[in-house]
């Protein structure tokens, strides 16, 4: 091991969750007389999360800097060199150091590294069409992008704005502009909002949307921008038709920003992110480690790779690689694939394998969809929720879960999501003691009345 | 087996939510021309939610017969003989039959059977003192006591009420008593309001109670119920005081409803619940069957047998009783311990076991307590919530939760629920893939925040 005045040295790119995450919690482990950690970051912002980014817009959070969990200051402040406004441009894996340059004078340098952590992050999926890049056109994957979505609301009159694409980032735009008094249109290529649901559960989430005034067109792909007489957005085109809007917002997703680590030679998966090992050490490569929206995980229940960029695994993976990079273990096994979201008052949730991911990878399963409430039905505010459920054949071990409701039916995704983890089946949740009161659930969970249902299917095949 | 007629002959004892749910799945799984289902209730209702009862009282449901799933004409309808004020009075084991007393007309008869299903529930605990039955002390553990003190609320000017105990029924008569605009005093035996947590996590409650206006007296036994000139409640003593009162409400749990069984000779447990296999069967006897309020059932973290009388787990008996006596295949393999409560907006969960009873069962562990919030920190209506984790020692198997919060907190009880149920580890919990969304959680869930806390702990012995 290469050390430095006795210091280890550790190089982090990437000042967002997974990166500072990763830094922080090797500094808890290692004072900074046995680790050196210099972290470099492009942008302006360190540790900030986007996942807030469209409560932002839609007025829900009134400071940009109340997304900000961590300053580039309090970094510093306990030990870490965090260089902003400095772009990584190359590592040299056989010479341990990385090349970086200092955006604002344009000057180079290399810093060597005994140990490295990619947290590159993300890179936003912009479509390849005319008009993409008018004015009033925006992203919203950082920052800079809300801050720049919200200076076009400010000074624009009219008040319809397009979404593009019709996922998390899709519907939370969506609420968003709804709360700021916008006319709104969702723009989707699939042919129901929420391809990470099933279709027929996509469905009660277009119906939703609709009733929230927001009109949906689904099974269309954006092919221009229009613009006006001022360069400005005019409206938005399909094939089959045209949509006017003072504002376009593209929530189309994201891929993995893994150029510079695919450059230096680093393996990538099917989906473009890094591969690493269970303690997050991309595979080949004993000291390099990566973490958040730029490598791919283990889905435990398809057994295969999966590329999920959530804030909650890149805090979870910088937490496993700065254990392990401060001298500590720990592991991050996988996911199962849950996520929850909401629009205005519809919540939306989903953990493990869709119809269509479960037919991929082999799996042949019984689904049943069941409809019952969040809170017993005689107690005030009880909402209505629907389930579905899906279950391997003849083992009935759980394969999926998909909830569309109301106040109390997003979270109950999780239930779903520690027995999937758990390899439980279906009949084995029925027997789940989970908490019940009247103004918590009814007397059978409305998961518990899926599995039942998945039980009784299974069984009779 | 003793055939009439060619069918088989199920009685069941007692029409609640434990007897009629095995019947009615046994109903489900075979037709009139193969069971004939008898069943006895002494009372006037069947099949209703006593768990709705406080919501009855304070004004949340608006009519008794909302709490009613299932009339005895339905029942009748399905092909289920339900005898009302029909009162069983012996269970002879051998001849295989029952004696019941219609307590109208007083007339009795036997009536024999293939298959007995027990189902005869709890009877509330009534404290042995001078004015317990004076007019104006209620119960509320049947639907004639929520009429009895609906009718005495009626007529009653004053407006004090004192509630005795303050378990899961006494916190939700207090929150009843307070939607009504009473002043509410609440008596209690032990240390903290909430004895299903641990102390500390009691206090948390007794704090909030009494911020809602809530006189929380603790380590006060009643030792009389005082009365005024016309008979009526005028207040309740302890050793140290008076507590002026227009209406008392007891609270104080119930016990197992066995002297039937008892009587027959079938098995009673250490709480005096009936033993069963895991089929729900009493134990040594092939063709009685148990559920609901009367049985003691496995708590497969303690490995002993607990005392939990909730309608979520009487419905979950009743149908794996009627699954089995309807000739299907079904277990209860027990339960975690998972109660949540509410009194106002603060929730209250618990799941597995306090330090007591862990150390009742010869278990070490290590305790944490932390505090966190239900949505991320910067979305509106983020509020606090406290959980705390016990985790074995050495191992770092999980052995229980405490939450104590807002609107958000109770049902998280479920993860944990779920994870003790498959014998999880602190660490394995860590790595948990739960529903994260600004709206719904922080980017650690507070019971990952635990989770994680613990872990440290466990670690550092």
């Amino acid at each position: 091991m290469d050390m430095s005045g006795g210091r280890e040295r550790l190089v982090v790119i990437g000042g967002d969750a997974a990166g500072m995450s990763a830094a922080s919690q090797a500094r808890r482990l290692r004072g900074p007389d046995k680790l050196e950690i210099t972290a470099f970051e492009r942008g302006r912002f360190s540790s900030y999360s986007a996942c807030g980014i469209p409560y932002w817009v839609g007025g829900d959070v009134a400071e940009r800097d109340e997304l900000i969990a961590r300053s580039p200051e309090e970094h510093r402040a306990r030990g870490i060199d965090l260089r902003m406004g400095t772009e990584v441009t190359r590592i040299d894996v056989a010479g341990k150091r990385v090349r970086a340059r200092d955006l604002a004078s344009g000057a180079e340098s290399w810093t060597p590294y005994d140990k490295l952590v990619i947290g590159t992050g993300a890179r936003p999926i912009r479509p390849d069409m005319p008009g993409a890049d008018a004015p009033g056109v925006h992203g919203v994957q950082t920052l800079d992008d809300g801050q720049a979505l919200l200076d076009t609301l400010a000074r624009t009159r009219g008040r319809r704005a397009v979404v593009v694409g019709a996922g998390y980032i899709g519907v939370e735009m969506a609420e968003a502009m709804i709360n700021r008094g916008y006319e709104v249109t969702v723009v989707n290529r699939g042919s129901e909002p929420m391809s990470t649901l099933d279709p027929d559960m996509g469905r009660l989430v277009h119906a939703a949307m609709e009733g929230l005034g927001i009109t949906m067109v689904n099974d269309a792909e954006v092919t221009k921008v229009l613009t006006g007489p001022e360069g400005g957005v005019r409206a938005v085109a399909t094939e089959d038709g045209e949509y006017p809007a003072d504002v376009v917002i593209l929530g189309i997703g994201v891929r993995p920003e893994t150029s510079l680590a695919q450059a230096a030679g680093l393996p990538v998966g099917a989906h473009g992110g890094l591969l690493t090992d269970l303690a997050m050490r991309v595979r080949g490569h004993e000291d390099i480690w990566a973490a958040g929206d730029c490598v791919e995980v283990l889905n435990l229940v398809s057994g295969q790779e999966q590329y999920v960029p959530l804030g909650t695994h890149a805090n979870k993976h910088g937490q496993v690689v700065g254990t392990n990079v401060g001298g500590g273990y720990a592991t991050f096994p996988g996911v199962v694939g849950t996520a929850v979201s909401k629009v205005c008052d519809l919540e939306i949730a989903r953990t493990g394998l869709r119809e269509k991911d479960a037919l991929r990878v082999g799996l042949r399963f019984e689904t049943v969809t069941i409809e019952s409430t969040s809170r017993a039905g005689y107690y005030p505010g009880a909402s209505g929720m629907t389930v579905k459920m899906l279950a391997e054949r003849r083992t009935g071990r759980l394969l999926g879960v998909q909830i569309v409701g109301r106040e109390g039916a997003g979270k109950r995704v999780d239930i779903a999501a520690v027995a999937l983890t758990a390899n439980m089946t279906v009949e084995q949740m029925t027997a789940l003691d989970l908490g019940y009161a009247p103004p918590f659930s009814p007397v059978w969970d409305p998961v518990l009345v899926a599995a039942r249902k998945a039980v009784a299917k299974v069984n009779s095949r």
